[in-house]
């Protein structure tokens, strides 16, 4: 078995809103030395094989189909062997 | 200057129903190895000071005040100096 760890970004071209939101609270709040928050998704999830090569095929086709905007988001992952 | 990277997980014992959908997603699509998904956040943001202590202070209340829900998340974060 695999446990994945899957970290989803904006594009860096792409706009995000919701970091902008985030960070206009936190600057009446008087946070001052906090810029460019940008907020992504980070998932979690088990792959249950024995083969890495085959987890990795998975791992990359579940965020294509399902994780990921593929117009808006990269993404990168790791791959921990759990036993 | 320091770059914070934050990962957002919900607490184990909380349940997660977006990781829940995505995956009931995943089974209709004939991913029947991927198991407990759970779907957090991930926060990248610049702090504008050079000193490591008072950059740690700003993360930890930016995350308590306005990125984390202290109900239901925990989180982890770097702070890497940037030039």
């Amino acid at each position: 078995m695999f446990k994945a760890k899957v970290l989803v970004k904006r594009r860096p071209s792409i706009l995000d809103p919701q970091g902008m939101a985030v960070e206009k609270g936190a600057k009446h709040l008087g946070f001052n030395n906090i810029k460019e928050t940008r907020i992504g998704k980070y998932v979690e999830f088990i792959v249950d094989t024995e083969i890495r090569s085959s987890a990795e095929k998975e791992v990359t086709e579940y965020c294509d189909k399902l994780l990921i905007n593929p117009n808006l988001e990269d993404y990168e992952y790791t791959l921990e062997e759990i036993l």
